[in-house]
């Protein structure tokens, strides 16, 4: 039986622990881990446990609502894998990394499926048994390709979003459709080098360090809470293509992490930062 | 007023971070931060708490010894800057850099004194207006060299000794007399390379990265429980006395970080393992 | 047009330089990159150098090895991508981290095969239509099984073997017929761990940092020149099984990197180093 | 006797290093280390080379400047320690890194003098033995009080200046009395957070990663050309203050690292990026 995953998110007072932890200990379940933290300047209080036991803890939830502050948010996760659905485009290194960790058992989800706006990728993903869409944006306007797109991943109800190289810039409603749901990798040690072809711009900054950025998907490109980032050293011998190349491990192992953290109910957003329970 | 700090370390059981939030909250202090680890395997609990109030937290402690476990440990600190005596021998990386963050105010401690081996240090140490006694090994047995030591670290009263590169080797009877409170810079990447001369080793394995271990102080000469470790990368141009130089921007660096873990009270032992609450 | 690659390696003797670049200046050719080591305590040189040029550079080599001192070592490399053949067993990562590389056409190499003792990595590796052999150990000798090992690798005619996490030990015989050419990912930041479940053995001695060695294979087991190492950092919260998920990244990194600069023909063997011309 | 260095930059042409290493071999110099960059697209030269005899090297320019192209920019140094002034305001940590290195002699400088615009930091630098200057900006101009400045610098003839947290904006016509020679270290991972407060900026951000920037002052305030770049992970506990305190550790190494390189001549400008042989 994997442990269950309580998240609590809330205005901080006294006796919070104290209380949570109570309602857990009453009810005969085991606490196996535990991480707070409490932001003292915005007096909010995280916390994330892993607890087991053996029924079912709906009720602890809704008990917990009865006791916490108003504005908390109280989630309970059962510690499976859930369910996501893979955009991509035409670049294999962050897919085709996540189909490995997917196919070794090592990453906690399920790939539901992969979809694409060009072909390209298919023969990569289709030995995975894993359906794979492509939903070309041809002659299509950005609005009714969204949502041709939506309608192929709405069909097997994600929890989450990835984002493995998809390179095209989501509307305000599809964000909304998946509101913090949606990750993505930015191929740039963000905030440097917003927009376009940050390798490029690295490049001609003649950065000494490159990096990548997973994120949480928001309205404002490339601006949502940053979930991890990674580095790797360059030097003068790097052009701005052996840059793309050498920050593809970069990408891969950051969003590789990022979807890790997240789909262990790992992250909490904080206004425009996130809180990690590493 | 400086918060007060709690550590606990007792075998595990159902409800403990519910009880020992109680008593503080019950108390009417308030929690500031909270980490709780629990060794599934070993059944071993460990936790550190901030918390503040408006009295001295004396019988918490006392109160939390009469309900937990039998074998726990609780101890109850004022993060204030706790004394520590240094030892050195001739070379000045890691104590120059430990004075100036003293002088800079950024360790949580108070440098008591300097002893060392040799005269070489004096006039580095002195204008910082911090004692400096040489105690020379010379004509001397190694006992009564220590007891000599010993003498002068004895009369500042030190709640830890950093060795900060330190060149000689403690009996078992100088680190029983400051049991789990020596902390060691070893130049190397532990296990790597015990003994002596580790970067000498280290050129002639043909290593790309080389590291240095902060540690404490047991009986066995480089055994001890590692708490903090750091790594620089070489290449083939690096001869062994190079390592040497490129080695002590790891050492310096590691050894300022396991002080300042150790003085903040957030390094618990656990068998010959170290639970570091970051 | 790839470039030719010149790969030089002689005692040291005064005027190397001026004198091999003078040979490709004077036939006409244009030197793209050049890189030169001289081991000062070894009297020894080393010298890679990337031109191009509108003849064939065969006669390049055999003048060279006239002007040279007697015991050079001149190699031509013809920098395309030079065919390997990749062992495993039954893990994925580091077999399929190589795969979606050579897939994405980012690897210097043509895999030719993949081999293995179990039938476990087929699936992963048909669908990229390179062939999969099993070659099983079951009721076999170790001598029988390398020999039907080598029987099948051998008519790839490999420049290179790849170990991705083959976890059987080569006898010296089979070292022997690829002398040089095998390439090994040790689960370790050797030469700590040296042996068996390194991962397991870090976690008992409690290190803060996990790594991984990427190695020339030789007669004496996990002791071969080094090419490539990477380290991760780690904590209390990891069990050894942690360990081994999270030493998979930083293993499946440093063999890559390693495979890349072997077959860029970066790496110099130097008694039991390595120069690395990055 | 030390090396001499030898540094050319000029435009690419066939046959450049042959040339250069036969002025060299042919008036009996024995080459130490070499090492050569062409950026391919600019058609650009860079090299560095390290070599000894028994002669002093002056006629080497003459003659190089003779048969090189016509932009050539030959440059001799004997590598022994060059002059420096370092400027400082009131922080410690890196004018304390730099004075420890220097005291301990692995830094390829003489610390001519310290130069400040606060009284702070002068106890820190007298008892090493090097003069300490003040020079307030206290009711002056800006032009006046860098006159001020420059009169006491020029006093000590440095070859380069190294601002270790100097908190002032320096005039363009500073910057063109010392042109090229001034290293300063930028408190952020540049380009991402230029201007005040870095680090406040960071914690804004939400950043996982913070960082620290040495590079050559240009006209233009945090975008002259990079010499190195060190990062420090951080997470949701830090606060901007705990950024600042973590980002010394990054400042310090970065600067002290960027004053080695600079010293031993190895770094290139080569637009507004560098050419760094490491």
């Amino acid at each position: 039986m994997p442990p269950h995953i309580l998240r609590i998110d809330c205005p901080d007072e006294p006796g919070l622990v104290h209380k949570i932890t109570g309602v857990l200990f009453n009810a005969g379940y085991n606490i196996l881990s535990n991480q707070e933290f409490v932001d003292l300047d915005a007096k909010h209080f995280f916390m994330r446990t892993a607890f087991e036991g053996p029924t079912a803890p709906d009720r602890v939830v809704s008990y917990l609502q009865q006791i916490l502050p108003a504005d908390s948010v109280v989630k309970l996760v059962e510690a499976e894998r859930q369910p996501i659905v893979i955009l991509a485009t035409t670049e294999a290194h962050c897919l085709g990394d996540l189909l490995i960790r997917h196919y070794s058992g090592e990453l906690p989800a399920q790939i539901k499926a992969v979809v694409a706006n060009h072909e390209t990728l298919g023969d990569l993903v289709k030995p995975f048994g894993i359906p794979f869409h492509c939903v070309s944006h041809k002659d299509l306007d950005r609005a009714e390709h969204e949502r041709r797109v939506l309608e192929v991943i709405d069909g097997y109800a994600p929890e989450y979003l990835v984002l493995a190289k998809y390179m095209r810039i989501l509307t305000p409603s599809f964000v909304a459709h998946y509101r913090n749901r949606v990750i993505n990798i930015h191929h740039s040690f963000l905030p440097a080098f917003i927009g376009a072809k940050p390798y490029h711009q690295a490049y001609e900054r003649g950065v000494k360090i490159i990096g990548a950025t997973a994120h949480i998907v928001t309205d404002d490109l490339d601006t949502g809470p940053i979930i991890a980032q990674n580095i790797i050293p360059v030097n003068h011998t790097y052009t701005a293509a052996a840059m793309v190349q050498a920050g593809r491990d970069a990408e891969k192992i950051a969003l590789a992490r990022a979807v890790r953290l997240m789909l262990d109910e790992r992250v909490f957003l904080h206004g425009n930062r996130t809180v990690v329970f590493e």
